[in-house]
């Protein structure tokens, strides 16, 4: 009997089988393409599966729109004791299983929030959920065992359980994950010449660090975003039409301000777009920031660098001379050159002596009453 | 005579003063709060301005919608050789400059695309505008020595000069700046729970780093940005509208997808879907890429790490040690949580050396040929 079965092997279902051998786990793996089942087997997930032997643990990672049967049909063998899978949108396979599942009460549905835009078993790695949520999303018949099973495999692999209800989940995925990809793929779209308007060639050396933040997301794969952005429809519709109007309200507004001279009218727009910036302001207070609870504790030293290689390295090693450590680095490009800002994060009480040592060095040391954490460069 | 005259000690006028100091110019500053003038100049931006004395150039640093008037005011003092400003939106001001100025000629008008969320002289440095675009809008009439002067004031700060006309500016600015920060802030404000819709607060810890590169232009000051985007209001109507558009068609094919179990209307709407995210391909591909055209040249190792301070430093000295010279780094943050990934970019050729002797020191690097440049965590 192996501790964990994997039903399919691509990278989340590889990375899964990775992981659970480095901790130690006895993992049996299947694909329906035996090649993918032994490019698996050769990147050390486990041991190919025989189709009857029996597992602690059953973890199906197949595409999210077929999980639901090919779960239903492995626990039809009743080879496990516990069933999961990572689905990304939860509450559809959650209503098939319940439907259709000969004991919906061992089935426990997770997902794991880390991905890579490469596919495969060849892009899997062990390391894939470490540090990363892992949504757990129980039922109302969810047995004890199998909340015990899943968090042990949350566990083994690294990451962090998150638990909550499928509908929970699929509503925080909707707006956390699945509308900032739809908003950034519709504002890269406007970069796009068409008919004059939104032609952006001649000036495209303006572009600064908020389009490339804003649009990374955009870069994503068509076929398997359609999937998911389907999968999760019914909760991400009302938040993209929300985003929609707040738009078309504020090009309302923008054309109020550039047709008008009545001042009411004037007023009425501007109050209008404040309002909606002031909005921005009240949302983005929610996201949880990148350094956590141990933001106050550090604080950044700026360095400014010039054009030779290996400058960053120097840096480095001259911070290290000084005796500081540095928790973190932040290296502002400039569009098309090497050149730039530097950013070291250290412990605030380290601030002054890490500028002093540097400055020492001959670096350009920004200096440190200038600087807040959350400084942004409004290009 | 001074070289140069700055009317405006605020954040861009002060950081000017202090790089043109550092250059070795002549700056004379004024104010119309004499406290703030007092502070540019302890902060070493120039000397204070008689009100008399003439300069060479006089760089009107006042906020977009005063710019014109300000600057006419001075030139009827006939102070300055060439006039010049730093307004965030070009066409506007030039236009009322063409109507109002005594010599339209002399006037050259600027926009260097740097700034900070803190304004005023106090968060002034004199490295603000290294290696960043600033752009130069001449008008038809504009002489030859206005241009050098410009030119001349934009190479001593240590900018690069973009010339285009202020039409082509403000085009480029509403897609590139003006429409991210709309855009920003209209998904920010989507996270902000309303009407049972959109409550993400049980799920906040799945937010991802999608997520916060989205929002991050949110956090802007609302009253700075009304100002910029009124000013802007005629370039950036029209493309707030296309994106809101995009948005509302999103919603409108979620809706069938979610409401409809018709073929046809499911794959119309998918179709929708899968047009929209390859615009967006689209769309992202035309943005510069931050490491510009040397992006070829280098290629990431990736090293997981452990919640332990001073690891990102023994990490790099260890880079150091094996003698390859590291170009870049990039430290994958988890919510909430130090741990991570630490990206080390270097030579494309240096990647399997570099990989091998962090490994023999211990470390726990992901294998290189696992690895895009352009690898996206899909959370």
């Amino acid at each position: 009997m192996a501790d964990v079965l994997v039903i399919g092997c691509g990278l989340i279902g590889a990375s899964v089988g990775m992981a659970l051998r480095q901790a130690g786990r006895d993992v049996a793996l299947s694909d329906e393409a035996p090649a993918t089942t032994g490019t698996a087997v050769r990147r050390g997930a486990g041991r190919p599966w025989d189709g009857e032997e029996s597992a602690a643990l059953v973890l199906v990672a197949v595409p999210p729109h077929l999980t639901a049967s090919a779960l239903i049909e492995v626990q039809r063998l009743a080879v496990g004791g516990t069933y999961t899978h990572v689905a990304s949108v939860q509450s559809q396979v959650q209503r098939e299983i319940e439907a259709l599942s000969p004991d919906a009460s061992v089935v426990l549905g997770g997902h794991p929030l880390a991905g890579r835009e490469r596919s495969g078993p060849l892009a899997a790695t062990a390391d894939l959920f470490v540090g990363r949520p892992w949504a757990i999303c129980g039922g109302a018949d969810t047995a004890p065992s199998a909340y015990a099973d899943v968090r042990a495999l949350v566990r083994d692999v690294g990451a962090d359980p998150v638990e909550l209800t499928a509908e929970a989940h699929d509503a925080a995925v909707a707006v956390l994950s699945h509308l900032p990809q739809l908003v950034s793929s519709a504002l890269a779209a406007a970069l796009i010449p068409e008919s004059g308007r939104g032609a952006i060639d001649p000036g495209l050396q303006l572009a600064g660090p908020g389009v490339v933040d804003t649009t990374r997301l955009a870069a994503s794969d068509p076929e398997l975003w359609v999937q998911i952005l389907e999968l999760n429809a019914r909760e991400l519709a009302p938040v993209s039409r929300a985003v929609g109007a707040r738009l078309t309200a504020a090009a309302e507004a923008l054309e109020a301000l550039s047709g008008s001279a009545d001042p009411k009218a004037h007023a009425q727009a501007t109050a209008a777009l404040r309002d909606l910036l002031r909005l921005g302001n009240a949302g983005r207070a929610l996201v949880p920031v990148k350094r956590g609870a141990r933001e106050d504790a550090f604080a950044p030293v700026r360095v400014t660098v010039s054009d030779e290689p290996g400058r960053l390295a120097a840096l480095l090693t001259d911070a290290g001379a000084a005796g500081v450590n540095v928790e973190d680095v932040h290296v502002e490009h400039v569009p098309g050159r090497p050149t730039g800002i530097i950013e070291l994060l250290v412990g605030r009480r380290d601030v002054g002596r890490l500028g002093s040592a540097l400055e020492a060095r001959g670096w350009l040391v920004m200096e440190p009453d200038e600087i807040d954490l959350e400084t942004h460069l409004s290009t």
